[in-house]
């Protein structure tokens, strides 16, 4: 049986520690208090992860729901070419979920949020009849360098981190009933948000435009489109998909937190960025077509237009 | 039938004027960007609001939930001394909630929202089993001048905003199968946050701790006294009651919102604030007893120790 009050004392335990010097009041006030360098914006994102939606409890083990929840913000922090400082958690928990498995999921965040110096500021928990956690990330860019989905213009070369499709294609396997080991190194129990490459693709002033695949690149890569009001076409056989994946998977697959980013035809991407492999998938094209604003250039040298549906695809079936 | 992405470009729309010149990037990317005055430190508090926890659809109407919802956190910016700027709101709602409920939970929060000039920057959209909100405010305020829970001393006069005990008295009606008109005039319904005395306060540097009365006037200056460990004498015929109330709903129940602060008996403290009735309702005293902290002088002359049980004692019955 959960304690409303015993969880808040061990959440404020917890993150006791001081992690991040901008956060100047944390948990244990009305708000938290945070002072940004000099010269900097403020970035907010938030992500709501709740049980038999964005995970089950069968398949997720808590370390690693605790993980996903707070990569899926710190990857948007990335995307800005951002720094991030500090998080807050709103926890809905059953009253008859075991002590275990609130621990696990606090371990899980915050074993993630020690890596990067994010401190766990405030939040507010709540009983709920299924696990919810909101998870608020806050960083800070220099004023006017945050990366934006609207940059992108026509002969700019589109480039992602990585591989693609990994974590659909486990996604794919738990649904099929397969057994998988949640290990370390499996993406979709612990993405590695691609925060260096951000800050350095940022501070080299690389890319025009970026965004984290999140619902996958069909769907992301239609984002920048939409804010840019460009299209694009894409390289199939360039699409670089994870080992145990498919070209279909890498396409429309979520949950990569992949970077995707856009930079101009003339500028010098090198083959890896803080030792991410980068890969160029495609280009830039100017918008013909507003109801498919992105092409794909298939093996057979035929161009066909994409349909965006890697999330809609997924969320019923999580 | 909620559909998430028409969800998802109805908030844009309507969240699309621009409030607040804080706001760099709203709604439509990554994350949002703010940039804060020079001089200020950011607040951030986020506030979790759960269907049959919180409220009942049966007894709140659409509005006056989303009303409620982001009136918690402007009433922690308010406790701060700070001046609200964005807010950011995660939605989970039941795939078969009508969109009349929908619409009139987002036009509550917004009517509140434009009120204060906080724009709705950013958040996240979800299926869920119950409708489930968690809204978080960002503010701002002078780089430490934000009015802590920590600052009390021995010899300060305790004060607080308006009348207690209103919120839950119309809590208790409805509890007894009551039906309650939700007026816009009823604080349980549609309360009012005390921004304008916060900031008042804050500028006139007469507080030397503050918090927000949301889980009872019993617990929360319990919370005051923690955090600046001292201890505490309430007059019990000093305390405002309000009009549907008695003085049990006044220390104990919740949802009130008023503003509960500490100012030294040296400070001259005005009857009114920003059009707001001010009370003295007690004194600081050294703290004796860590068992209870907060002692009532009842109208027999005789002091006894106050049980805090605002927040547990209504926890359960919404």
């Amino acid at each position: 049986m959960i304690q409303e009050r015993a969880l808040i004392r061990q959440i404020r335990q917890l993150a006791a520690s001081s992690l991040n010097k901008a956060v100047k009041k944390g948990i244990g006030d009305d708000c938290a208090i945070l002072r940004l360098k000099p010269g900097c914006e403020l970035l907010v994102t938030t992500d709501l992860c709740i049980e038999d939606v964005h995970f089950r409890r069968a398949w997720h083990p808590a370390a690693a729901v605790g993980h996903r929840c707070l990569a899926r913000g710190l990857s948007d922090i990335a995307a800005m070419g951002g720094e991030p400082l500090a998080c807050f958690l709103s926890l809905g928990l059953p009253e008859d979920l075991p002590h275990a498995w609130a621990n696990g999921f606090l371990r899980g965040l915050l074993a993630l949020a020690r890596g990067y110096k994010v401190q766990l500021a405030g939040g507010d928990v709540s009983c709920a009849s299924k696990v919810t956690a909101d998870i608020v990330v806050t960083g800070q860019v220099p004023a006017g360098k945050g990366l934006l989905r609207s940059g992108a213009e026509p002969g700019d070369r589109i480039y992602v981190t990585g591989t693609l499709g990994g974590s659909a294609a486990t996604l794919k396997q738990l649904l099929a009933g397969k057994a998988i080991k949640p290990t370390k190194s499996n993406p979709h129990f612990y993405s590695v948000p691609r925060l260096e490459v951000g800050t350095w693709l940022r501070k080299n002033r690389l890319a025009t435009a970026m965004i984290d695949i999140s619902d996958g690149l069909s769907v992301d890569l239609t984002h920048i489109c939409d804010e840019s009001g460009v299209g694009a076409v894409l390289i199939s056989n360039k699409v670089p998909v994870a080992k145990n994946a498919d070209l279909e998977l890498a396409l429309h697959g979520g949950e990569d937190y992949e970077l995707l980013f856009t930079a101009s035809s003339r500028a010098k991407v090198p083959p890896r960025i803080a030792g991410v492999v980068i890969t160029q998938i495609g280009e830039i094209r100017n918008r013909r077509d507003y109801s498919s604003a992105i092409q794909i250039l298939g093996d057979n040298g035929k161009v066909r237009p994409l349909p965006q549906r890697g999330w809609e695809h997924f969320a019923r079936q999580r």
